[in-house]
């Protein structure tokens, strides 16, 4: 499954056509994580480090993509599949999803999901979801920024379909340098941040597309978008 | 009373029967910091620095034991009160409870304090507080993270207990290796947050705890917890 | 403007006098950022640098002043401007007031108000706004702590002034002492935050203010502060 879905992440994902992705689920589960099954023989250490390895890696992966990645929840979401949406760019659920990390109540504390969740969650809450594998409501999520919108289950599609078109308008390769940059800066202290993304502005601008929409702009009319990677001569 | 904070916070620490710690006060404040008259003699510059490193003690110590630690909080928390309820894992609040670091009206900067506020709130609320010394309400502490809990007056007891015993319900050996886990890999970047955990879920896995819960699950049985540190034979 | 600014803020920094900044606006736009016209020329890559090194000097001097800055917002802050709200100590905000980093309607990613915002605002919401352009409210932007109060525009001066007063009521040297650490011990890890601050506080308590401060509050009297920062003989 986790193999299956970094194959899908990276699928086309140098297409111009690849302009965002969005992760759902059928059914009344978002995701519930791991199975179990796969966690239970009990020498195969090897086969254990593996699961966490991928899983640790399709996580990171998402942070890594040149385009934003949406979590679109519309139900439960528990264990490595909270640390999905957590590990999303955008997370968009519906007013019933419910979000948690129940792992202690199977004995395995989920260390790998906090990784995620940590980052996302004022500590306390993070860690009283840890502790006593209770969910948050969405709303919850929302006010503690685990998620960036809530709508009523009747107008997720509608909602997530808007913000993913939002995203279309723009300029795929603006997108990609904005994100990378993103990532890269907040690992940063203040200053050093500063100093690369002043830089990545300067060079934003030499990009086709920087000059273009800046034109536009002033010309007062619409981007016509290149999204391609190469600056203006 | 810094030194009894810490006496009863190391007590029967390691335990079987110790699973979760709470603390909490009678009367309407829930603590309100330092005695200012400890602080006041003019040249004894040793005893202040005795002060606030023991003081710094306790409130790291609160995030270096094995068992979760819960503020109940039933009124008004100020100054290193305000810093205690920051330190802590978890926090429950009645509605009337406030918070506060009132520092700057004494003309000593709750410097101190600042350090665990600056972790569990946005930085523009901390500096508001730290600045104008005026409380935030529970409602407010609880949107910005510093509690993970309100409830009305009536039910503080009763939230409180029943957190706590959902913790209870849990194995000992597995909330001790979470918890020391998450600070750990908190204070990391992304990827080695990665790597230290996923090799915890894989050591977790072979703790006697980590066994039984995920054979109990499979076998649809509640696990039977030893709540040793030892791993499965 | 930004070098104008630059100028306002450092203005008469030293005077007693000076014990707070507030930053505001007339009209409907608090800020909506930098000149696009300045960004347009193509060839000009010396000056776009410059144009970013000068804001991120702005944005990171705010910090670096020994008093409080209150951003104080009625309407829409964008890009820059945003990133001017985000890197305030305090924001105070009107009902009708909005925030958004709509760079990449024009090609141009926000990648400078990025910093500001991705240390003020949780990461998924950051992202929404970056990767959509897409405005918060002022509701939104005090849930996720990009600002720390929202009022009505009419009580808009009053909460800006009412705040302003009470920082006045504290010594400077107390307050600039305080912010200075703040920001410094927010760069480091807990242990090292403590060891910091505990110092910190001995040194605040040596401090002329600092000793008249606690002996007012023992002598139960209004505190007369000097404003000076040399100690107690």
């Amino acid at each position: 499954m986790l193999r299956a879905l970094k194959e899908d992440l990276l699928h086309d994902v140098k297409s111009k056509e690849l302009r965002v992705i969005v992760i759902s689920a059928e059914g009344p589960v978002f995701c519930s994580g791991h199975d179990l099954k796969e966690l239970s023989t009990q020498d195969d250490v090897k086969h254990h480090t593996e699961v966490f390895e991928v899983c640790a890696e399709v996580m990171t992966l998402i942070q890594r993509l040149p385009v934003p990645v949406i979590a679109k929840v519309n139900g439960l979401a528990t264990a490595a599949g909270c640390q999905l949406v957590a590990s999303c760019d955008i997370a968009v659920a519906s007013e019933k999803s419910r979000f948690a990390t129940p792992g202690v109540n199977i004995g395995l504390f989920c260390s790998t999901p906090a990784v995620a969740l940590g980052r996302s969650l004022p500590r306390k809450v993070a860690l009283e979801m840890l502790f006593t594998g209770e969910p948050l409501s969405a709303h919850e999520a929302l006010m503690h920024g685990l998620v960036s919108k809530v709508v009523p289950e009747d107008k997720l599609e509608e909602e997530t379909m808007r913000i993913s078109r939002k995203i279309c308008e723009s300029s795929k390769s603006v997108l990609a340098l904005g994100k990378a940059t993103f990532y890269r800066q907040m690992a940063q202290d203040l200053d050093t941040a500063y100093k690369i993304t002043s830089q990545v502005m300067v060079d934003n601008l030499t990009l086709r597309d920087g000059q273009e929409g800046i034109e536009a702009f002033i010309q007062k009319r619409k981007p016509v978008w290149s999204h391609a990677q190469d600056k203006k001569k």
